[in-house]
């Protein structure tokens, strides 16, 4: 227990890392039924494999606002520690799911989207033409991912690695102490 | 022939894809006609060799609105497949064709310039004062090279290995059925 | 001596390049004096054995607005090269130099970003989470560096090579011909 600079008593929150995940596939056949989400289910499967609680999955179709509410939702209402879509993040003109996640973070973070892009451009020509975005909204990390099974599991594959020091770092002001947070910073860099 | 959920008869399109290019050279000295447009010359004559119709070929000063005059002409009006400026994308205080770039395009393909800017950064270091876009207004993808010739002749190449598809992913839903886009998505990713 | 379009003697500036440079720590417990400010000591030793002229170095805490007026008066009243800041490129919630540093610059040279992700990326995979951003404000070039005293001189290492070019290039039009510069345009690139 520590006493903050304002007097007030507040118990440090410990290493804990909100390691539940939703699992967003985009998609407009998808969401009509014409085609089995298998890009979400081996997401899904490849991050509980990794120690992560998927809490939630869904399909929506390429439209903008039904994207944006789910990430708002899973974000500011259900406050899970991360955010996969999966889908529509190509070139084709219902590619949106950027455009409504850049809607959507308040701080995007272009590495891991860069890191994805470089590993994947090692394989195929065709991952430069990938326009995932990576952000932050609040305490929860938003993630694209492409939308075919194979690629979506290869740019995971890059971000797993650093994801917990990610979360951890993004969730740094969450405890109770986090409205403290002028007068205590235990996570800075 | 297959019939919409509107009820209108629709034929699909064939996977034609649009190869027409305008190349723009972006150049106050050029403009002025005190320079040769090498560069324009070299981009059109690599395009033409890889079986693209080099419709338009233009020189303008380095001012945003006759850049994005141009790109919308292109794009709009003209609906070319491809639009490529050369020049203005270093960091001098008269390099603002990604500003004119970024006025105009509706979704960015940030992978494209990171693909031209990691491949030339293993030949020179002055590779990252690249500060070239790439994007799509419409049904036409758009690409800044740099000024030099040698420079924009490498960005190119890095990019035509992945050109075909993705022009034919952009033009997917520009056929007559365009208009019923929401119903039938025959070029989802 | 040249004569000018518009019939005013002009002299032609020189190739100087203005290398004096301040150094930004941005540090919630740097700037309440809790913490040693080692990132922006190893940072300016680095830049004067390089050359550079480390004009002016502060620490300020994790606040947008403070960073961003720190950033202006460096760019437009002290008129420097280069404006170097350590620190708060990462996801905490406190961190917001790039948010800063994005509502300053004019335009953003997005591969000098990119150059220095993908060199840290070789070395750690935590380098993906560096928000870092590099952009133009007048005639002053504004860098992010990460917190850590490691990785922003492994960072800064990176952009070494290409800064005197950039500098040159960014400072092009701001010798006492500046005004003219529609008519004479000697950095084009």
């Amino acid at each position: 227990m520590t006493t903050s600079a304002t007097g007030e008593n507040c118990i440090r929150s410990l290493p804990f890392i909100n390691k539940s995940v939703a699992v967003i596939t985009v998609s407009d056949r998808g969401a009509r039924g014409e085609r089995e989400d298998r890009s979400g289910q081996v997401v899904a499967e490849q991050l509980e494999s990794q120690g992560y609680l998927v809490a939630a999955r869904s399909i929506v179709p390429d439209e903008i606002p039904e994207i944006r509410r789910l990430l708002c939702r899973y974000s500011d209402q259900d406050k899970l520690g991360l955010v996969i879509t999966t889908g529509g993040t190509g070139v084709s003109p219902r590619d949106v799911t950027p455009e409504a996640t850049l809607a959507v973070v308040e701080r995007i973070v272009p590495g891991m989207a860069e890191a994805m892009r470089a590993a994947s451009l090692g394989k195929t020509v065709h991952a430069m033409m990938s326009r995932a975005v990576v952000g932050v909204r609040g305490a929860t990390l938003i993630v694209n991912l492409p939308g075919s099974p194979k690629a979506a599991l290869e740019n995971l594959a890059v971000l797993l690695p650093a994801l917990p020091h990610a979360l951890e770092k993004i969730q740094g002001e969450t405890s109770d102490c986090a409205k403290l947070r002028t007068h205590a910073s235990p996570s800075e860099p």
